[in-house]
């Protein structure tokens, strides 16, 4: 069975190109890069906010928007989920995603 | 092959709760769900900051990061990517990912 | 002349009890503290992208969406930009607005 | 008395060109208009986080944190308060600072 964010990169791939009035992916990618971002960020906003409530449910659905406006993002720039995963196989292979993260501790 | 994001969630489900002086996650985790949520919430901000630079490479490893603290951050509340998985396909089930999601248009 | 932060704080806090259906405050203070906290969020986003697209224009009207939510939002807590003002000459006070700010430099 | 945002500018403006080795502003003013944007960002998620627990003296810290760094930005984009200040005065000039901020309503 495939992945289902394969499955969502699928849709939104075929779908950028579409009719605007028809389809999300299509309007939102016709609106620019600026505007994908934007939505990628209020989704965060929104993830967070679910987290600190300990809404779980919120949480899913609020993650499932990140992910998929993440994956319009990065169609949108000729990239993938596939290019997150290697970058992640990446860190891993060299010292461990653990110890490669660390990097980012504050 | 497992996928990476797979391998990813198996390896931070398994450091939570080890030392937090050797993994970062350990160390994350420790500090609590507001610590989680607003490191997910700074990457968001660089994955943006990088979406409007068009910088490719920036683009691939904050999401990258963000991607990992999703993932901790869902561990962290008892969920997985596959609650992930399953909202977006049940949304792609019910009317199709992207009329579902156009919901989401404003 | 009255300060213009201080004229809008006294037209939110005369809002907030208001009709949700005639003024956008009354309505997003309806909503809840979640809800006004998003809003800040968002606007901290669109700030953040005007910035780096160095949109003049556009750094000032969302600079001014971001004063007004905050304003709306420490008025949701019991809060003012007074209380702000007061938090910022502390830290002057102490050791210098700069060094004091310096504690967050990562 | 002047006003502590004019106040904190007036610093701010002051510190800009200092040496980055003495002074937060001057630090983060080098590294750029990305990092300063980012910092914005990252004290907005920050204040988000205060709002949703409910922690008041958090609210105000966080508030002042990012009233200080929008500061910082309009500085570094040849900008103040006051450009702030006139829009929102502009705003209420036309229509009513609610009514017009009413068109932010989603």
């Amino acid at each position: 069975m495939a992945d289902t964010f394969n499955a969502l990169e699928a849709v939104i791939r075929e779908r950028r190109s579409g009719d605007p009035s028809a389809s999300y992916v299509a309007k939102l990618t016709a609106r620019g890069r600026a505007k994908i971002a934007q939505k990628l960020g209020e989704e965060a906003v929104e993830t967070v906010i679910a987290a600190i409530e300990d809404d779980k449910p919120g949480i899913v659905s609020e993650a499932a928007d990140l992910v998929f406006h993440l994956a319009v993002l990065l169609a949108d720039a000729g990239l993938s989920l596939d290019d997150v995963r290697a970058e992640l196989a990446r860190r891993e292979g060299v010292s461990g995603i653990d110890e490669k993260a660390s990097r980012h501790a504050d």
